[in-house]
């Protein structure tokens, strides 16, 4: 099946307590589509600026992810500076400049227009709304968001939220979003804004997924050593989509749980390493190892 | 198999968000029995004050609790203040009244020498220590402790730690203990002083245990409300070493697996009450549900 993203490109400053690194591939779309594309072919939607390295291009085609919707634009690519202290839970921001995607209308390819599952990474509320429309022939809809939105347009994000299948949200964001501090709550209220199903994603802590009333609930894979958490909740989305979208798969809670365990040891491989690092240098072997060892982690 | 415990028995002023309740039974002893009472016949040391009332001991006695070992001493009994904003998985201390648990030199009961399953609740770990040399005829040894006795009794508490087979903490004491941020690493460090087994509790996050360099990763049971969190810790460890202390139970990884969901469970029906309440309404019936319940929330 195919799995189209739309989403950032960036170039990350990031300081970690294992070290600063510069200008390094980042972004939304480009965790999501390198961590999904170890389970089906991605189609990329997004910006990047005359100054993007060519060489980015190349390794992300070489994952077998179809740049026809990759924009390249006069003017610099959208650049984020973070660190993380202590909890290495919490990002925090330096500073953003926004530069070709402050101004981004997102336009999906022609050949890409009936691409069967979509995920609208986070970018304006409005924006995405418009992206389902141009994505008609879409028959698993996902979407994921920011407080930023929460707080400026909330009802904008409620009715995005309401015709999707999926919303995915961190523990802060389900809770600024429904006002419920207890989790369990705050994804049943969500789920009645329309949705079927709602993932919560609490970083070290794992993620759990409401559906139909019923929740499956995953710790995360345990690491020796959290190198960069950047792109973690992106590459959780990108292994569970890319998951739901190999061949075969229903939508039913059986399969569901598994996409949140491919979710969860996707999220640990990025972490592993700054950047695109964890993917680089990953294969099927090591993820169908870690999807084993992780299910002996988990059950009892 | 017999389980013994020893610990504290308090009287407990509590505010959460849910109300307030006064001079309520509490007390890791208590916590920890209550909830192993629905496994195995526990026997329990410890020490109250004159006014501490009948229709407590009578609560234990009814839930098949051996008061042999509790001394009935001239004083008050052992009362804690406490309260819970905001983030619920962290008590403050309004204040601390010892008492008659000041200067407890808990002593064993002749009859309980030889108790199979030992628990040693928090506490001076020198006293615990003695304990240990009491408590001859256990085969299977667990302690708790708290930050204090790390920042104040490290040596001893690392030489009780040696001495046992399971160490429980929560993760900030993983933390100070080993000075090390990751879990997995603190857990490693742990077992390095001698013990085969550690589990790490991080309240609704759930819990880890770490046995021969293997890990068994678990989240919290997810509750619609969390009433009042004093206790969960140590009616995890209640349920835990209840189901280990079953008839025909072997220390291998799957029936450790199992005893971190029991522990897991019974933690869930604590908060569910203030004080004992989430005890004194339980069956086992109920328990058998949980489980099944929560089997189903987390394989995949």
């Amino acid at each position: 099946m195919s799995l189209l993203v739309v989403g950032s490109i960036a170039l990350d400053d990031v300081t970690t307590p294992y070290g600063s690194v510069k200008e390094v591939l980042g972004g939304s779309a480009v965790y999501f589509s390198l961590s999904a594309s170890f389970f089906t072919g991605v189609n990329l939607v997004g910006v990047v600026g005359n100054d993007f390295p060519k060489r980015h291009n190349k390794l992300l085609e070489k994952k077998g992810i179809d740049l026809q919707g990759l924009e390249r634009k006069d003017g610099k690519t959208f650049r984020w500076s973070g660190n993380y202290v202590g909890d290495m839970n919490i990002a925090h921001t330096n500073w953003v400049k926004l530069n070709v995607f402050e101004r981004f209308t997102p336009s999906i390819p022609k050949a890409h227009k009936n691409s069967d599952y979509l995920f609208l990474a986070n970018i304006d509320p409005d924006i995405q709304m418009d992206l389902l429309r141009q994505a008609r022939g879409a028959r698993f809809l996902a979407c994921d968001s920011m407080n930023h939105w929460i707080d400026s347009k909330k009802k904008s994000l409620i009715k995005l939220i309401s015709k999707v299948d999926l919303f995915f949200a961190n523990e802060k964001e389900a809770q600024s979003l429904t006002g419920e501090t207890n989790l369990k709550k705050a994804a049943r209220a969500i789920t009645s804004f329309g949705p079927r199903m709602v993932v919560i994603k609490k970083g070290e802590h794992g993620a759990f997924l409401f559906v139909d009333n019923k929740i499956f609930a995953s710790p995360a894979y345990l690491l020796d050593i959290v190198i960069d958490p950047t792109g973690a909740g992106d590459s959780f989305a990108g292994g569970f989509m890319g998951y739901m979208a190999t061949p075969g798969r229903r939508k039913t809670l059986k399969e569901l749980r598994k996409a949140v365990a491919y979710g969860t040891i996707m999220a640990s491989f990025c972490v592993e390493g700054f950047s695109v690092a964890g993917f680089t240098r990953l294969n099927k072997r090591a993820i169908a190892k870690r999807f084993r060892d992780f299910s002996r982690m988990t059950h009892f």
